[in-house]
């Protein structure tokens, strides 16, 4: 039997093609965007850049997080230029001072008040889906979606064979101890790939195998359905030193003491779980050649409330993994409008369930699969 | 009855209306440019980036100002790269020598002189069509345009309903005391729209409405023909600290004495009367999300030859209030290509006379109107 | 009889029009890339941009260099980002560690090694036709090419009627003594066009007419078949200050001693010959609107090991003149996107040769002619 053929060159830099993924797949997927525990207080939000949208998200009077577009229905001005802040008791519109409250409801417009022909109940702020799963925030552009649950919990089940495995890491209990943000001369979807395969760690990663020696083989992510990776004997914690001795995370069992399991969900989140810390990677395609990762190190809030607290021996493994995966991503960008690759190249053994990510692109896409 | 609907997004951003608008519209309208006053003897020679086009105007032995194509006939290298300067006796291509004399004609080729293939009759500089109105430097690369004054006189018969209240401030007669350049992130067509309505003005130009408070109940352009807006009670002039004792303009009565009057000069000219000095805007597409506003403060010659003449409080107002202008401008930018705006925005109460601005671009697109 | 026209504008500019002329000229022609003596040893290798690939050449263990698209056939990654350096006994990609030999056959791929899918005789690095002439690397993408004298020694015939004219200056036999590379903000075809003509050496080249005084009259490169440009009276050697006492290129004839012959070998070196050195000048098109070119100044290997070498006053003319070339093409290019230049220009009397070069153009593109 042959092998799987990676997607064509071109879908890796085509614009035409980027901006109907943009469309097609993040417009109408639920897609992560940030953290709930990042906009404690009413009024508080923060904008996300999504499919292609600048959306403003914030927290309401009432304790509802929700979204809309970043642009004001007057005359298409955005709300706010800054990443993160508090609205005050409105989102007021700079331009001409219509103003908003945090449930998107038009509530001011200067001088036209009582203008009859101001349609008001018809312009509110243009609302996104929100949903809120273990303490991130997921938002979708489709008309009518499915709850959250329904897309992730699929994946779950492939990668566990059951959800509550996963759910005793308590993910949502969790807060950031450390975050870094990194940007990417390359296609989102190179991206999502190299975190799927594992035969890439024997060459690039000597930091992350030496913790973690099963890597060498190139198998991971499609190891047997539930099956972690385990620690090297001689080591005490997944930390640069090997050294370490944090709490594990309440609710693990003695057998999850020295093991990492790593996943995606799809389309934008990389999760990785060890026993005393989760690392998740949210992606964002900035362009056809362009992405932007931002990865979160969650510690329980006790930890990180902890005198003393420094997670930096912990988030140095995954840094450096990081930048490793980055540049060979950036290598592999280059080839991608080569004659060589026009075909596209090949996922080998170790690469074969990748294809089930080429597919859902292409499904999602319209194209055959 | 609703309120008339904005341009949708696209037209603020699609490279391809951009390209249009270039050659339907400024290709085709009288488009101010430059002064007459700045090239005063013959070979005096500036550039002005025009409908796509670099456009040499110089002024002739003859006193005539004419412009062409920067561009020599030859191998079709730019003439000149500076944007001002004197030309000498002649127009000379650097790259092969071939010279052109003032008014445009091939006076010389060398090596080539009595060559009968040299068509030099039809190989002198592409003229473009000059006309200096008020002062100003108007061009037209139409074949065949009407005067410029059949364009420019009814906005002003709109304005004032009779031309004499302009032509009594004598704007042709004055000179630049200041000038600042500025570029701007945003589409030329959303500057134009910003300067022609004050709905805005209470909520991003304290300066300017607290010298003009009339401006704080969001009408200005659209007032009644002919009227102007009154300086508060409480000022002197028209400055940023409300003191001064500038002689009023030449010509003007003492009903103009403490009135500002703005209005637009389509597709480019912004201009701004008051009893002692006019401001003007010209204004130039770079791109479809970029464009560059030079703003003129003029005074009479006798003022600004005055020992000690400093207009630094009188351009204070507008440069803070153009700064103000650009800044909406560049966040109105960003909500162009918004799902939100494909079907554009509205204009409410106050801006309802942009439509006839809407209209003249989609007429000169040759779209439904 | 009327003049030659140029291209029209926007070939000078158009990207479908460059990416036409990468596949179907630069990817169908021999190009010349670089110098085989700069890889001596075994692994050496250098990469080259070269019709829109980047391509990795390599000299093999049995001394015979060989070029290879710089892509890995497993997942597309570019195996070297470096210009030049030693592959070591293989040629490996960093991301999984799949290795070929320096005669490009796959040789390992970690862990799948005895994998009956792997069909590793296909998965060899992409050949790309490499020959050397005259110590220069010439590359072709063409399915089946004809041998590069096929193409080069027409134009040489074309230049000096006989070939031994030519090879007797042994440019196979010279070494770099100085490079120069520069960057151009003008298309491709506009450096090919203006070191084709010297109806501009007047005009622009002070420093080149007065040792090769024949050049103020306009002609050059479209002479008497045969015919060398002689040097001024009144100096020695071609340098910039016309003094200089270096040996002649072994193999010349005492009537070479006092002449300049200068050429194009289409589509992208130009060779300037000299009594005692050798310049050519290598072309490279970056983009529609972007050239490279890298000068190498040659002389024997004799003359470079001498004791107090230093080319630096003969440098000088030709880098002088090089400067001043790039400077009226990227003024040209400038005047590429004018409607003066939607028909394009003419090629005067001293110039209607270059039209040859326009032919070759259009029907490389497939273009009537």
């Amino acid at each position: 039997m042959a092998f799987e053929t990676t997607l064509p060159g071109r879908y890796f830099y085509d614009p035409e093609i980027f901006a109907r993924e943009q469309s097609c797949l993040f417009g109408q997927m639920w897609t992560c965007v940030g953290r709930a525990d990042a906009l404690p207080n009413a009024g508080d939000f923060q904008t996300a850049e999504f499919a292609g949208e600048s959306v403003l998200i914030v927290r309401g009077r009432d304790d509802e997080l929700r979204a809309f577009l970043n642009v004001c229905r007057h005359r298409g001005a955005r709300l706010s230029l800054e990443p993160c802040g508090n609205t005050g008791p409105a989102i007021q519109c700079v331009y001409h001072a219509w103003s908003y409250a945090l449930d998107g409801r038009l509530i001011g417009a200067p001088n036209i008040a009582r203008d009859e022909s101001l349609d008001r109940d018809n312009l509110g702020l243009v609302p996104v889906h929100l949903q809120v799963w273990e303490g991130l925030i997921w938002l979708s552009l489709a008309d009518d979606p499915p709850p959250v649950t329904a897309q992730l919990e699929p994946a779950l089940l492939d990668r566990f064979g059951e959800l509550e495995k996963f759910e005793r890491y308590g993910v949502g209990s969790l807060a950031v101890g450390k975050s870094i943000t990194y940007e990417i001369d390359a296609n989102w979807k190179l991206v999502v790939e190299n975190f799927m395969e594992c035969y890439h760690c024997a060459p690039i990663h000597p930091e992350l195998t030496s913790l973690l020696p099963e890597f060498r083989q190139g198998t991971s992510y499609q190891g047997i359905v539930g099956q972690g990776t385990a620690f090297a004997d001689e080591i005490d914690a997944f930390t640069l030193s090997g050294q370490g001795e944090r709490a594990m995370l309440p609710g693990l069992l003695p057998s999850d003491a020295r093991l990492y399991y790593g996943f995606v969900l799809w389309p934008n989140l990389f999760v990785n779980l060890l026993p005393d810390h989760v690392i998740l990677h949210t992606l964002t395609p900035l362009g056809p050649e362009r992405s932007r990762v931002v990865c979160d190190w969650l510690f329980t809030p006790e930890e990180i409330a902890r005198p003393g607290f420094d997670p930096a021996d912990t988030v140095a493994v995954f840094d450096i993994t990081n930048r490793q995966d980055w540049d060979v991503c950036e290598r592999t960008q280059l080839g991608m409008r080569s004659r060589a690759f026009v075909n596209g190249g090949l996922y080998v053994t170790n690469e074969q369930h990748i294809a089930g990510f080429r597919d859902l692109v292409l499904e999602r896409l319209g194209e055959r699969v």
